[in-house]
């Protein structure tokens, strides 16, 4: 029996994310019938090899989406009207900008923890109807992903998250500028910082993307709304304070909740444990804990320092690292798409 | 005027923070008549230039301390019993490792906030009495400084922290293989690790120090039971979780605090502003915010990110960063002298 096979679109197919997506089609053998790449017009023209053959890249803004079943957009959310209209020309398109996160009539998914909020796409045997997916922001997939097993089972009363972000979640130039900056500092040269306002080398920056009028940043704002969005809990008690790291990859965060009612380690770790996409690595005995180093290239959220908070009777601390660029970007949106195709 | 001078020991001279108090010591023009340099075995007998002389460093093991007025221990908690030695010889013992700072017979110490806790010490118009003070763990004295007007003005109901502590904090070894890992990263070789059980290049280490039977580890434990001596709160609700980064120098902390009251903001930075020893640093609209690259060599402990938290009606969220080798060790030990000699 053949398998079926689709039509399947990257937007943004040379940025950090769209390459990736390339890459995990491929790993993950996703039924790709003919593929098509989209970028910038800088990029279009370039032939980028998937498989054993060359594609080449067309123009996103000219590009005509008729005939597509599948477009993953990792454009930005500049390129939003770009999304909208392959939904239009009949794309089920799986957006990883932010444009449409916080648009109620658009699902907003990480299908190991909302999938139904994915129902109204889905077309049992066949492929799912044209729309719009968004694919949540890195950093919240990653806690969403560690804490849904505590919040299945125990209700969230109250969520404080610090974060550890690597420096891929600004894209190839932020990789570029950390690396040139140790240059820099192995030859005495003074430290250069363009996509950041600090040097990133040797130094964490409590400041991720740009500031809110409220004092906030928008990567801290996401992670508190989309957080409410994905748990479906709109009235959700969280804070975030969000900061980069000099990390190359993975996102790292430390995470206190407060439940409510009161749940042992031993208990919160057999419930993560349990929970899909979500690996347990926590021995202290051993020194088992992870880092992003171990999350580099793996699919699975990794969770661990899971005790007793000595602070609150119902208070638990744990520690999570998650391949933002993968878990948190890429693989989410194929999940999202793998998920719909299971009708 | 003669200016009256003291007899100084610095024990652990050769060390990180060690080397640092020689530096402060002649910086702060501490009143230093004579100057005795002691080490471990291995280290006696080289010769250490402060100021305009060569001082030959002495076994601390076989080191007699009578007659020495002040003597700053920075030689570990293995050596505590020396400490204890000299103390009883007659000096005016700044111990700082960790051994005795549970003990509630001798004082722990941050000057800007609890110096009445040296009560027992001070002899007014002459240098203190013989005895041992502590000085507190680096985390928890940046922590202390800034937290300590909020705690004044409307007391703390609970705190969160997390850590991003730098690698200077477990010594020069520690610094040296931060340099050899990003060596060993450029040359395509394997990272190694030795001091650290996992490299700490291009990573973070949800791990300091070592573990406690109940999963926490020993730096989180001392921050929340040294914050609750410092603030004479010892029943404050407080849970950490450190984090070590790949900074050289200086501490990060961002920290979640639950008010008694609500406090604005703008109350709040106010507060911080006028507090002795700390610089807020803290302005969105010009990308103002604190990093350890900052705080590096700095006395001023640098708060900022100053805000309303989302998840509290009486929270708010802050940031820290504070060079851990001064303030968070041998300025404070300094600190904690020059408060006494005021009487």
């Amino acid at each position: 029996m053949t398998r079926r096979t689709w039509s399947v679109a990257v937007a943004g197919a040379t940025g950090v994310v769209g390459e990736e997506i390339l890459a995990m089609l491929d790993q993950r053998d996703f039924p790709v019938g003919s593929l098509r790449l989209m970028a910038s017009a800088r990029s279009a023209g370039k032939q980028v090899r998937w498989r054993d053959h060359d594609v080449v890249v067309e123009d996103l803004a000219t590009a005509d989406f008729h005939g597509v079943d599948f477009a993953f957009f990792s454009a930005g959310s500049a390129q939003a009207a770009h999304a909208r209209r392959a939904a239009e020309a009949g794309a089920t398109v799986i957006d990883n900008s932010s444009a449409f996160r916080e648009d109620p009539s658009i699902p907003l998914v990480v299908p190991q923890v909302n999938p139904h909020d994915l129902d109204g796409l889905r077309v049992p045997g066949d492929r799912p109807r044209p729309g719009l997916v968004a694919n949540p922001n890195c950093s919240t997939i990653l806690f969403v992903m560690a804490v849904a097993p505590l919040e299945r089972h125990a209700k969230i009363e109250r969520a404080v998250v610090s974060t550890y972000q690597a420096v891929s979640g600004s894209g190839a130039k932020a990789l570029d500028e950390l690396a040139r900056q140790g240059e820099q500092e192995r030859t005495g040269q003074p430290l250069e910082a363009a996509v950041y306002p600090k040097p990133i080398h040797g130094n964490v920056l409590p400041f991720v993307q740009a500031f809110t009028d409220d004092g906030t940043t928008t990567e801290e704002r996401k992670l508190v709304r989309e957080s409410r969005r994905l748990l479906g809990r709109p009235d959700l008690r969280l804070t975030a304070t969000c900061v980069r790291v000099p990390v190359r990859r993975a996102h790292s965060e430390a995470v206190n909740l407060v439940l409510e009612r009161p749940v042992t380690p031993e208990q919160a770790r057999a419930w993560i444990a349990a929970a899909p996409g979500v690996r347990l690595v926590d021995d202290p005995a051993t020194l088992a804990f992870p880092t992003p180093r171990d999350a580099d290239g793996q699919d699975d959220v990794l969770v661990g320092r899971v005790r007793r908070d000595p602070s609150h009777e119902r208070g638990l601390d744990l520690w999570l690292t998650g391949d933002q660029v993968r878990k948190g970007a890429a693989q989410n949106a194929i999940e999202i798409a793998e998920e719909l195709l299971r009708g």
